[in-house]
């Protein structure tokens, strides 16, 4: 690895910025290739990354190839003050900020004010969301992370110093109809309520990289059991297994993919606060009745919180590990402390995994605040109430997925919190909103911050609602029905039911893709849903709209961004553009270059934006030229381990491509021990014109799935 | 002065709220009649009393006699931990919490996390708003205050500890329907993020004696001069002398009162950022055109913020005395600095007040939070950017008022920020939000934070929305129309401009009970607008109410509270039931014994819900039983010092009364030199059963303005 060491020293008390500052000597080490490190003051021991126990994927970063610090040394300022630290990165005219956790209304962060501060995502991007992620991506292609598990206080692009080198215009609001409420500020300023801080910088040079950088240094995203990239409903929380067993059965016989299904609060004795047992009366015999469900290809989750009822079996044993205040009257685990951890997964284990339940849906650890322990809260491990919140998703996640991982089989399932660290655990977030605008715009956010999202379809007023949610679920990381409250199924709306089939079967059908961007997110370090925004030379100017002059409305005469914020890119070739309820057309904003419909293969336009009137059967997805979809034949439960599928691959648009496929067991953490393979597949034209397709042999000793392979060359 | 020496001691890591905690020993002290103190840690020099130098009215909390200390002193409870102070108050079941300042939802806090910050209220009571003051009244009679100039959480009742001796029901949410999504809280809990601070308890026995010696504590409430009390009119931004001077004209023309008129930005040479100096385009001759006004009898106000353009003369000056950050491209004078004041104030004495300007507008020392200086600022006083916002307000208030002190001129003007101890400091606070209903919820609870609170006049739709909201700004303590951008006029709609004429007109004939109810707050500490929940034995008990059984939409199956929030007192005998446009009818909720209509003496109900149609003419107004209301002929200006007016005084009801009218020259300081009056005015029945009305001789050397007097017994 290769080291570079720079050195800082900022002066204090030459700038009006610093009174009575403690200025900090800053000595950027570069701990791997392209993450430059800085610890300041006196970072505390807990942070995201202890609480993740992230390791960084150094190998990857390696391959990654080097590139320079990608910042002025110079710009960036630390100080320490009041025991609180004080930060300050330098900002480019015409710079594009994103990240800063999971935010579900703006793509575009400059000029934001945030706290970044874990709570259920309240109508408002003002940094208390499920991710709040210390973390922000630069339109330049590099990428700044604060290690710190406490609220920060964010001024992206907000704050405007005095002695700025960069001073905004002086106006005069009295007679300049141009004047701006927000004058512009060239920096990047933060608040960290700790005495020290580490501070991690990523390299480019292109913002994808820099993203990539900062989740290969947190592990590389999860990889899910092929099982978990199938579909998933989740049945009404009172059901009994008899209930289950007739709804798995409805979707066998009526034709609808089931892989997993989702108990909702009614499998355990008591909820709210929850027991971890199972409620006798609706499930007697849980093992018999987790075994049968697999025979039959569907495999249990279990909905949960993490708080415990006083009348839990495990409740005396762990109270003397639990924190000061009671959530719903439960105790709060302090996930901390080792022998917690026991107690707490050894019922877990016990009663769950042992007997083959797949995975958990983990519910309220983000907030909402009125749920949640107070900041006034203690905990026995001496941690803060603020430091246990910032990263209790991320601690309940990490040690579930190692009681899966002692059972060599991988998990996936659903989580209310998680945070830096977090991108390689095998979770997707939810909440309780339902704006499905906001989702896809989630949806887009999630792969700046090492998160996966899903716009879960829960209920709906009509078919055509029912429908485009279904469509934008079936392209994003968890294709799912939540029907705790209302009992839907796919088949609810009748008048939809067919295209709901045919939407559910193509995610089926779409299974080898989507498993193989997924490997690309763990080896590679690549979202599989983001924004377009990080496609090669998407031209990142943002126009500012003053969409009400009236004084009387709008008294500062703010301008609003113009974004684009309800499409995103599935995969390395996919661009998905949903249909919200009420639209029959709507624009797209196509990136750089030839894009192709995905169902037909025929050129949409190149670089430019497009209005497209899809029908109601149809969610508009598109394919970069070159595009390779690798695709199986409908199944209605994902493969068994090992077991060989016809490959379909389908190839888009006028150049020739290359793809790597990936294949392992689809169910085990052998992948970790060298247990995989990648296949290439090479698309060319031929001397007669035609297209030919090719893919490489497997490995000896490698895993191979890989049946029939046929080719469809979507573009003539 | 009794002093009560009181001892808890709270013995730490006994109880596993207390992990890692210094617990505090503390020593309430009684500093004045009802009032006590304490001092934990080391609280900060710098705090909401220091900022405001407020000063106690020892003799008034004296006349209120004794009182207990009202609370448990062995459930109050502090530590120190991390630098911060951690505060618990015991709370008893049933009992309502109210204030935290100036919210505009909600009346009733108990069940709140907020957390209190300076900022424009932003459509939701989270503790963000104009006066966030660490106050808060209990309905058992009690008031607490936390004196610190930091960003306080709040826990009002939601936190709950598992140590708690009145823990909530454990509930099973599979099968309990009436399972709570917020468990029994019997504490507010309290952070306050500095390592020390002096605490306050008020003792009652009543809620409004709680809130009256908050008041006196701070200084006793402010007494505007009596032109404040009359009508004001914001004129258009850019209006020049001459456009001032016909509006003026206009109103005396067509008989709409007109006590001030303020100038908005385009008075100044530059705005947005200030320079403070007359723009002299539009006002060529500043000190005769001031003049001019005042010899028709309206005075002037003017608009400003604090933020200094650097074109501003007294630019070069300040500068060294100015924060880190600027905001609109304008500094932040460090108001703390005593060089600093002198410049500031100073240019306002010689450009402003000096020539007989009589108050100002301070808008934006609020926020919004993407205005205003960054908590990352620095300030060199070496206060924090977070005191120096929290206080911002009250600087502003209390220096503008030393300098109208100066001149022995009182002043009355508005302002967008208050706190702690700005009770004594003659501003009434507006924001940009223009909910008629949030406007009434505000002035409901401005009573609770010792502010005042006008639901100004913007613009409007209808001719009915223009004089409903007019009908209720004629009924708070600042009546006004802010037609800075709107350009509107009392007669802007004509089909209700004769209703407009006859509410203002009424506005000025109440003039002497409007003054003498401030006086009232002054010398008595008691809000002229607050809550019917300060009434005698108002009725505390708050139902909840599930609006919403739907678990799609409301997953936890909250319960709201059910709210009086759209009626409120104004001074010791009116109550007064704004309608909001669209409504032809409401409900009213009488508080205990008989009330009667003010406009024509009618028994309305006594202790009971009744529903009123006014019609679009009338504003609900209804008068306590024995309520004494004195009133002025129309005029259109407010008297001159000394000048002397006839008075007709109105009973309603069967109730003998008693009513002590205020008196003095209305205009100066004097009065805190003892130079003003209280005439006992009585009414009770003669031996032929009619009523007969007597007022006490005016004192020998004391203000005396009481001309001819006569009676109207409303209730025969």
């Amino acid at each position: 690895m290769k080291k570079s060491i720079y050195k800082t020293v900022l002066l204090l008390g030459l700038l009006s910025a610093n009174f009575g500052a403690s200025a900090q000597l800053m000595q950027w080490k570069e701990i791997a290739s392209g993450v430059w490190k800085v610890s300041v003051g006196k970072p505390e021991a807990y942070n995201l990354l202890t609480a993740s126990g992230a390791q960084p994927n150094t190998n990857a970063l390696k391959n990654m190839g080097t590139t320079g610090f990608p910042l002025d040394q110079n710009e960036i300022s630390v100080q320490l003050r009041d025991g609180k630290t004080y930060l300050r990165f330098p900002l480019d005219r015409g710079e594009q900020l994103y990240g800063f956790g999971l935010n579900f209304q703006t793509v575009h962060q400059r000029g934001k004010i945030l706290q970044l501060h874990m709570d259920h995502y309240g109508n408002k991007d003002n940094g208390r969301t499920h991710a709040p992620v210390p973390f922000y991506v630069s339109s330049k292609g590099y990428g700044v992370f604060v290690n710190s598990a406490r609220y920060i206080n964010v001024y992206a692009g907000t704050a405007v110093r005095t002695d700025s080198k960069n001073p905004p215009l002086l106006q005069d609001r009295n007679t300049d109809k141009n004047w701006q409420a927000h004058p512009y500020s060239d920096a990047v300023e933060m608040l960290v309520p700790a005495g020290g801080v580490e501070l991690y910088v990523f390299g480019g040079p292109s913002p994808m990289e820099a993203v990539r950088r900062f989740n290969l240094f947190n592990g590389g995203g999860c990889l899910p059991p092929r099982w978990g990239l199938g579909f998933t409903q989740r049945v009404n929380r009172l059901y009994s297994d008899k209930d289950v067993q007739k709804e798995a059965l409805e979707f066998e016989e009526k034709g609808y993919p089931l892989d997993f299904i989702g108990l909702e609060p009614g499998w355990q004795s008591k909820s709210y606060p929850c027991t971890f047992e199972w409620d006798k009366t609706r499930f007697p015999q849980p093992a018999a009745f987790v075994k049968d469900m697999l025979s039959k290809g569907v495999r249990i989750n279990l909905w949960t919180n993490p708080y415990i009822s006083p009348e839990a079996s495990i409740y005396p044993k762990i109270a003397p590990f639990t924190g000061s205040h009671s959530v719903w009257v439960g105790a709060v685990p302090d996930l901390t402390i080792p022998k917690a951890q026991a107690i707490y997964w050894g019922q877990f284990d016990k009663d769950h995994v042992s007997i083959g339940v797949s995975g958990y849906k983990i519910d309220e650890v983000d907030g909402f605040d009125s749920w949640l322990w107070p900041d006034v809260a203690t905990f026995p491990s001496g941690l803060s109430a603020e430091q246990m919140r910032q990263t209790y998703g991320v601690l309940v996640m990490k040690q579930s997925t190692d009681l899966f991982r002692k059972h060599n089989r991988r998990t996936y399932g659903l989580v209310r919190a998680s945070n830096a660290g977090g991108v390689s655990l095998p979770y997707v977030i939810y909440n309780d909103n339902y704006s499905h605008e906001d989702f896809i715009t989630g949806l887009i956010n999630s792969g700046f911050s090492g998160t996966l999202w899903t716009p879960e379809v829960r209920a709906s007023k009509t078919g055509e609602e029912w429908l485009r949610r279904f469509q934008s679920v079936c392209f994003s990381p968890m294709a799912m029905i939540n029907a705790w409250a209302s009992s839907t199924k796919p088949w609810t709306f009748p008048e939809v039911a067919e295209q709901i089939k045919e939407i559910s079967q193509l995610r089926m059908r779409m299974m080898p893709y989507w498993y193989t961007e997924f490997a690309k997110y763990h080896f590679e370090g690549t979202p599989p849903f983001r924004a377009v925004n990080l496609e090669p030379d998407f031209k990142t100017e943002l126009k500012k709209e003053l969409l009400n002059a009236n004084l009387e409305e709008n008294p500062y005469a703010v301008a609003v961004n113009k974004e684009i914020k309800d499409q995103y890119m599935a995969g390395e070739y996919l661009l998905v553009a949903p249909m919200f309820t009420g639209q029959t057309s709507r624009k797209v904003v196509l990136p750089k270059g030839k894009w192709y419909d995905f169902y037909t293969g025929k050129l949409v336009g190149e670089g430019e934006v497009i209005s497209v009137t899809p029908g109601l059967e149809k969610i508009p997805v598109f394919v970069k030229d070159g595009g390779i979809i690798p695709m199986m034949p409908v199944m209605l439960h994902a493969p068994q381990p090992n077991q060989k599928v016809d490959i379909e691959i389908r190839h888009y648009g006028q150049k020739p491509a290359q793809y790597k496929l990936y294949d392992d067991d689809g169910e085990t953490f052998d992948y970790e021990k060298g247990q995989f393979s990648w296949r290439t597949i090479t698309v060319a034209r031929q001397a007669n014109g035609e297209w030919k397709g090719t893919i490489s042999n497997p490995e000896n000793g490698k895993p191979n799935t890989v049946g029939n392979v046929t080719w469809k060359f979507m573009t003539p």
